[in-house]
């Protein structure tokens, strides 16, 4: 079938106004939010406005081997949305309604493309809460977040993406459409295939619905920052809350790189000098949480804080957290290329690992920006370089093969958020091992057999 | 190879001790805890130490084309582990070590046959709390739980088996040893391969190491009976609190039939008049837990309770619990044959459900009690009987069917708790639909491809 075919085949099924091909389409969906990673121009970009629609591209695809890439807002960190040469891209943004908010049995349903932000609002309403809360949460896609099993910052005590997954409706490889899960919190019906749908990275099928679990709101919540000298003492500091049973929902650090670039971005009065700075949000009931807030801030003092400041109220505390969720964007606007990477340990090697990220910086001498979820040992070593100074690149791709391999050294993973995609592929065989590796294999073969599906993502298998 | 020339293989891999094939013990091993549903005869048990013993028994099985059922207690409720004509039973309950508690990344890293209240009071001593409590939690294990995702009474609050898992050491089919996850929270590097083998009820792998999460213990908590005239009143109570934004961690639902059982097993002293019986916990920080038994008492006798009681001290509360615990035993106790279930349907559907039980109990003139994890849906009708009356079993059976269609109607699970094993596997296609099935099919042929990981439990499939 040549190309006006099948666009006219993709315009019968969604109509012309949501089948784009411009050449200035054509070279954005190329890209995702990943630096340094570029895809190649698809065929056509797609916009599906139902899960019908969204069945006859992927049978249409299946029928005639063509490749699909499932794209929500493109926000993506590992290239697991960029376009590979001459796909189509299936891009739900138009599916973005949220079908039911179910405040007896605590779920929502949403179609992939609803906002992540824009749930969590819609729940507010109702005194409710969906906590996931990835960076990007503003502008990113619930179809995404299931699809790359988002974390965030509010992770360490209220879990990532599927924690909250109850149910989902996939369309497989073929076109078929299938419905996993349910609005009971115990179901042991068959194998976890919901799952399994989870972080498969639009390997294994489109979301086309999504049913999660909400929680009630916390009615209180308290901000705290602390500044430290050394970053191994703001470790520490974790360490000694988790210690005394204190689980906060916010854990976040910077180092003097991004407490710089963030101050200068948001220009919040930081405390430039310091080595290190800890976000520590609290929330739950209020008397919890003014308790939990009193010992928050004795135990950094006790551990060496130089400084420790409470917001006084829960607007400052968000105007913080903002600045926190900012910082990837000001790193992004001092240097040409932001590379952001997500290597987690567990936390107890937080300060080894911190301390590893620091001494490879200057050892290829980069300049690197960390910042990150320290409750969670997920962190964000950000390198600000030029992605046209070919030594600069080498230097910096010699600097993150050996943060991963530290990663796994230290039992912990090269991608705790942001996914495998193109970014991390060449670092999953040393992740999952030989025996990891078949399985994966064997799934995506059994899944995916025509290899249709986003291939090239997440692992490299032959097309049949 | 002749069965004496497999025994002393296996003698050979575990050690002649550990190689048991009396007729007693082949007897026995035909059934779990699954009533109605017996095994055939294994060839032999083999109790394997270490996870290079499991792996050269199922290396020699895969080899000899031996079927291998896995087994821990044996307290499994769908006849999942019940032996299958001259299989081998591999039993974990020799690998029972706790091998670490970790403090600071809250995990614990367990073998198979730890029991699960072995695990939790082990986190006690570091003031953790591993949560997941199926009601056999003091002689369940922890490879079953995961095999079976178990569920238990905390679930409402706090999650099932699933929830916790952060890493399992699995032997494949064919003997190869696979690591999957770490102690990091985040993780996202590949297929969620840990969550597929938890709840695969020994179809896909045998479970050797097992790394679950730890949470603080939450330092107090509060028990509250709640008797009421009719089931519908009970049902709508933790409607009313989840409005309200309480999350209990227990809300246990006895009807009379139950109530009469256990106060005569156990001599409690309760209203024996009553319709139902809410045993309600809340757990947290002191304050919190205060504040909230009473607004749960408020909101019990708003909607109608006959009689709210407060246990006056945490061992009143223990008991009470302990009470709810014993339902199955003292159940089991009044009749030749106990038939448990555990259809389970979403949180708002749980008056209907109960009524619906009621209903189908009359009209097959059977003797159902009905207990179960009201905040969870899931409900445990059990049938009283005598299995050598034929009529009576087989009404049995026509009121289950109603009542698992009744289920699926409702947007619930053919099981919530249980596990589908032999007692469930017929009504599997009605629950996942044929795109379901496949999926489950296909997963099981390219994981077992050999089928010979208990086979014909879960689903049944031609053996190649």
């Amino acid at each position: 079938m040549n190309p006006k075919e099948i666009l006219s085949h993709l315009q019968g099924i969604v109509g012309p106004a949501y089948v784009l091909n411009s050449p200035e389409d054509l070279a954005t969906y190329a890209y995702d939010g990943t630096a340094g990673i570029s895809g190649a121009a698809p065929l056509a970009i797609v916009q599906p406005a139902s899960t019908e629609e969204v069945a006859a591209i992927v049978r249409f695809a299946y029928e005639n081997s063509l490749v699909v890439v499932a794209r929500g807002s493109g926000t993506g960190l590992s290239g697991g949305s960029t376009a590979i040469e001459d796909c189509i891209i299936l891009q739900t943004n138009r599916m973005n309604q949220i079908l039911e908010i179910d405040a007896v049995n605590l779920t929502a349903l949403v179609e992939p493309g609803v906002i992540t932000a824009d749930l969590d609002m819609e729940a507010a309403k109702q005194k409710l809460f969906y906590p996931p809360d990835p960076g990007s949460m503003k502008i990113s896609t619930m179809g995404g977040n299931v699809a790359e099993n988002s974390g965030g910052l509010r992770c360490f005590k209220y879990g990532v993406t599927e924690d909250y997954l109850m149910g989902l409706e996939v369309v497989l490889h073929d076109g078929r459409v299938l419905w996993t899960g349910g609005k009971t919190k115990k179901d042991v019906a068959g194998y976890n295939l919901k799952k399994l749908f989870a972080s498969s990275e639009g390997t294994l099928g489109i979301i086309t619905k999504i049913l999660v679990r909400l929680i009630p709101r916390p009615p209180a919540i308290s901000t705290l920052v602390a500044y430290f000298d050394d970053v191994a003492k703001a470790g520490e500091c974790v360490t000694a809350m988790v210690a005394e049973g204190i689980i906060p929902c916010t854990v976040e650090f910077l180092d003097n790189v991004v407490i710089r670039t963030v101050d200068e971005y948001a220009n919040l009065g930081l405390d430039l000098d310091a080595a290190a700075l800890l976000l520590v949000q609290t929330d739950g009931h209020p008397a919890v949480v003014e308790e939990e807030a009193v010992q928050i801030e004795e135990i950094c003092k006790r551990l060496g804080a130089r400084e420790v400041k409470r917001a006084k109220d829960a607007a400052e505390g968000e105007q913080l957290a903002t600045a926190r969720r900012a910082a990837f964007a000001s790193l992004a606007r001092v240097s040409p290329t932001t590379v952001l990477e997500d290597a987690s340990v567990p936390r107890s090697e937080l300060a080894t690992m911190l301390l590893f990220i620091q001494e490879v910086a200057q050892r290829y001498d980069l300049r690197i920006g960390t910042f990150g979820h320290a409750g969670d040992g997920n962190l964000h070593p950000t390198v600000l370089i030029d992605e046209r100074n070919e030594d600069e690149m080498h230097r910096m791709h010699k600097a993150f093969e050996e943060i991963f391999s530290k990663a796994i050294e230290l039992g912990g993973t090269v991608t705790g958020e942001h996914g495998v995609g193109y970014a991390k592929r060449d670092y999953l065989p040393q992740m999952l091992g030989e025996t990891g590796m078949d399985l994966t294999r064997k799934i995506k073969s059994t899944l995916d057999p025509g290899g249709n599906l986003n291939p090239g993502k997440l692992l490299e298998l032959e097309r049949t």
